[in-house]
């Protein structure tokens, strides 16, 4: 079996998902072999389909298949609130709370010397744009709370300390059903720090 | 994203896969969006290529690109012993291990009434046909330790028991690394049953 091209090939597209060692991209590439082939074909076509039909929303940078996704294009949702997110999975996480009506804007990344990513790579024009052309009342920055979403958030809020919006970010503290003996200082610190009147 | 037929039929397509869960799926969906073009394509092709191009070798059952497959049409190999396993992957378990250079044969399952696979769904006719035509001289029935493993060596090695053939079971007993306390009271007796002079 390991002198089959074709099943190295398989092997090789399973292990460049995440998380996927070789070992289970081999079990993958074997569990394939011995789907049937009505199914197998309709795998394979599902990866070629949604590579061709999917791409991002011109407005927010959201996946779609039509012209504008379908958060932007509900007439329903809030226009003034809008979360700024590095990745599309991140609004995704938003809207699986479902507490948010508002609108979206993903960045494409963050700011990362170290990766090449610096602003221009990042989705900020058009994020200018639509703070001055739309009705934008507030902007939320939802990068992580890491080194680099941190820069991102701070170089943003700068940038957008002349516009006629309130720039606000998540909040830090303790993660919900966590325990205080798990958690790292600079989170606790974080958690004193924000902390609210009951 | 939800509304897309395409990216739910990929999830669909990644939840086929063994110990794949729909959380997972929709991750793995969404690392497909995320590859380079030329690499989705390439996954893409690399499916429909693995089930046009390998079958199963018609000796053996196991997948080959070739006529035969490269253990049975390996000339250097011995061709007296016959491991028979139930799957593929089981055979290549053994292979892994290198010491073995006899040959196999696959049953493309196990005897279990419950989920309807009777002899007939076995390769057992193509069994007898090697050991009758071919310079077989031992058969080691290699199927898993579980009832239904067990049933289908049994019912093999009755089936074999007027050939010329020495008809052999894998040993039963601690597996290597193991402890006594976690192993189970008939692996133990199995084991006891099964001591050797040391």
């Amino acid at each position: 079996m390991n002198d089959s091209p074709s099943f190295a090939s398989l092997i090789d597209s399973f292990s460049k998902l995440p998380g996927i060692g070789a070992k289970t991209a081999e079990r993958m590439a074997y569990a394939v072999l011995e789907m049937r082939e009505e199914d197998a074909l309709e795998f394979s076509s599902a990866i070629a389909n949604v590579k061709q039909r999917i791409h991002k929303c011109p407005k927010c940078g959201l996946y779609t298949e039509s012209d504008l996704c379908d958060i932007c294009s509900d007439h329903e949702r809030d226009r003034s609130t809008l979360i700024v997110v590095s990745f599309p999975k991140d609004a995704y996480s938003f809207e699986r709370i479902s507490g948010f009506r508002g609108l979206y804007h993903v960045l494409g990344g963050v700011i990362s010397p170290s990766k090449g990513m610096g602003m221009g790579e990042l989705a900020i024009d058009s994020l200018l744009k639509r703070i001055d052309e739309d009705e934008v009342k507030e902007v939320v920055l939802a990068t992580n709370p890491t080194l680099e979403g941190e820069t991102t958030a701070l170089f943003l809020a700068k940038l957008l300390d002349g516009k006629d919006v309130t720039v606000t970010r998540l909040a830090y503290g303790l993660p919900m059903g966590s325990s205080l003996d798990y958690a790292d200082s600079l989170t606790l610190s974080k958690a004193l720090e924000g902390r609210k009147k009951i």
